[in-house]
C-alpha cells in the first residue's frame, strides 16, 4: 500500500510517495508561494498530487500543515506564516484531485513519521520537539498520535514558561517558544554580541556573514565566557520546558529536530543533565525517559503525512 | 462485576465496592496512621479487603495512592505524604489477601471515574486538576488515562510556570502547584491580611478562626480591594496553567477539584474569561475546552480505583 504524504512550508510544498512502512518512493517539490493566497497554493498541491497519482498506485494522500488543522471538517483552521483562516483544503482537493486528503500538523506529522519510523520506532511513547523559527511538538502515545478535540493539540510551543515574558507571535508573553526556538537562541546570541562586539562571537559571526545558531557554541568550544553564558541560559529554558513535558507525559523518549538540534551532543549533554535534576522523582524512578536526535530529518513531515491515513 | 476500590490518603484510607457501573454499594474506612510505617498501612488496607471480600464477590482490588506509583511492577515508587519509598505493595497484598493489586495514582483514578462515570462521561478528552494541598492531574484520552512510561505521567502541578520561583517539594522552583494550589491562595492571602491587618480579611478570618481559601472571596465580594486583588493574583496563575495544558492536550473538558474547587462560579467565571484569552488560536477555534468542577467529590478516587481494573 502507498500513499502521498505532502508537506506544506512556508517557502515550498514537498509531496512524496511513501509505502505503508515508510519509504519514499518518488518526491516532487515546489515553491508555496504563499503571497498568492491559498488557491495557488492548492492548485499547486493538487498538480504534484497529480503527478505522483499518474506513476503509482495510491491509497491515500496526507498533507502537514503549519498551524491548526482540523481533521474531522477537513480545514485548515488557522496557518499565521501562509495567512490562512478557515481554508476548506478538503473540498477544494477533492474537487480538483479526487483524493479526501487528511490533515494534520506538520510538526505532528514529524512526530508519526518517528515513532513509527524514525528515532522512536521501539518507544511506547514519544515527544517530538522541533527547534526552528518557532518549538513546534507532536505527542506520540502508543501508537497514536494526541491529536486532542478537533486535532489542534499539542501546541508544546505555547506552554508559558515566563510569566510576562517575550512576547510571542501566539499572543501571549513568555512561551517556551520564546525560549527555546532557534529564533530565541539567536536573541540571546545577539545581545550577548552587542554587550561584547569585540569578542569571539563576533569574530565568528564574519565567517557566516550572520546570526547563526552555531555562534556561541563554536565560540563556547574554545572557551569564550559570554558565548558560554549563552549556551547556559539558552538550555537553561530549553531543559525547563523540556522538563515540564516529561512531568506531564513522562514519555519512554523524547526526540528533538530543527536548525539547533543539529548541535547533536554538545546540545544533548548538557540539557540531559539539566533535565535529570529537575525531573519530578528523578532519584526513585528505575527508568527515564530518554532525550535524542529526530532520525528522519526533513523527510519527517512527509512520511508522517503519508503514515497518517494508515494509522487511525 | 464488582471491583474494590481502595483510596490511600494520609489521614484516612477509605475502600468501597463498587459496581462495574460506577456505584458505590458498599463503603468502609480506617485512619492511616502514616507515622507507623508502611507495614501496619498494609495491614489495615489488608483487613479493609478482607471485610468487602468477605461480604461481596468481587473481580479485582484497585487502589489509589499519592505520589508516583509502578503498576507493571505493583510498587509504590516514592509518595513523599507517606514517606514511602519503593514499597512493593502488591506481593504484599497478595500474601495478605489474595488479589493481586492494581496500583493507580490518586489523582489519576479521580480522572480516570469523573471521565466514566462523571463529569466527563460525554467528553472524548478530560483533564482533572485537583486544587488541594498541591495540584494533582489526571488526564483521560478517548477512555484511556494517561500513565506515561511505567505509570507515572501527568504531573500537571510540576510544569514550572515560574523560573526561579517558589521552592516547591519536589526540589524544582516555580512549579504551577506553588501557584495554584489551595496552598500557595492561603499564602498570598496570608500576605496580603499582613500588608492590610485591619481590613475585611482580617475580619472574615476571625470567623473561621484560622486562615481558610474562602477569605479572599468572601472579601472581594463586598469590594475589598485587598481580597479582589488576592483572587485576580491567584486566578492569574490558576489561568495561565490551566491554559497551558489546554494548549498542550485541547481536551473538551478541564474539571476542577479540590477545595478551591467549592467557590464554584465565583473561580470559574473570571478563569474561563482568562484562559479564553490565552489559549492558542482561541479566536479562530470553532469549539473550546470547557471548563467545569468535577461531580464525584470524595469518592471519585475509590471509584477510579475500582474501575481502574475494567478500564485497561
Amino acid at each position: 500500500m502507498n500513499y502521498i504524504g505532502i508537506d506544506l512550508g512556508g517557502t515550498n510544498i514537498k509531496a512524496a510517495v511513501v509505502t505503508e512502512t515508510g519509504k519514499i518512493i518518488d518526491e516532487l517539490s515546489c515553491p508555496t508561494h504563499a503571497e498568492s493566497g491559498a488557491e495557488a497554493a492548492i492548485n499547486a498541491i493538487a498538480s504534484l498530487i497529480e503527478k505522483l497519482a499518474g506513476k503509482y498506485t495510491v491509497s491515500g494522500v496526507g498533507m502537514g500543515c503549519p498551524g491548526m488543522v482540523d481533521d474531522q471538517s477537513g480545514f485548515v483552521v488557522y496557518a499565521n506564516n501562509l495567512h490562512w483562516v478557515n481554508v476548506d483544503v478538503r473540498t477544494m482537493l477533492r474537487e480538483k484531485t479526487g483524493f479526501s486528503v487528511r490533515l494534520v500538523n506538520d510538526a505532528n506529522a514529524a512526530a508519526l513519521a518517528e515513532a513509527l519510523v524514525g528515532c522512536g520506532k521501539d518507544a511506547d511513547s514519544l515527544i517530538v520537539i522541533t527547534l526552528g523559527t518557532g518549538v513546534g511538538g507532536g505527542v506520540m502515545l502508543n501508537g497514536k498520535l494526541l491529536t486532542g478535540y478537533t486535532g489542534a493539540a499539542s501546541e508544546l510551543g505555547h506552554m508559558v514558561i515566563v510569566p510576562n515574558g517575550e512576547l510571542c507571535a501566539c499572543g501571549r508573553r513568555g512561551c517556551f517558544e520564546q525560549y527555546g526556538s532557534a529564533t530565541a537562541l539567536l536573541r540571546m546570541t545577539k545581545q550577548a554580541i552587542e554587550r561584547n562586539p569585540n569578542g569571539k562571537m563576533s569574530e565568528i559571526m564574519k565567517k557566516y556573514g550572520e546570526l547563526h545558531g552555531s555562534i556561541p557554541f563554536e565560540a563556547a568550544d574554545v572557551g569564550e565566557q559570554s558565548a558560554i553564558a549563552v549556551v547556559e541560559q539558552y538550555t537553561d529554558y530549553l531543559a525547563l520546558g523540556i522538563a515540564n513535558l516529561i512531568n506531564i507525559f513522562f514519555p519512554e523518549k523524547l526526540a528533538l529536530s530543527g536548525g539547533v538540534a543539529k548541535q547533536g551532543e554538545k546540545l544533548l549533554t548538557p540539557l540531559r543533565e539539566k533535565v535529570s535534576h529537575m525531573t519530578y522523582g528523578y532519584p526513585y524512578r528505575k527508568r527515564h525517559t530518554e532525550i535524542v536526535l529526530c532520525s528522519l530529518g526533513y523527510s519527517a513531515g512527509m512520511i508522517g503525512a503519508a503514515l497518517f491515513n494508515a494509522a487511525e
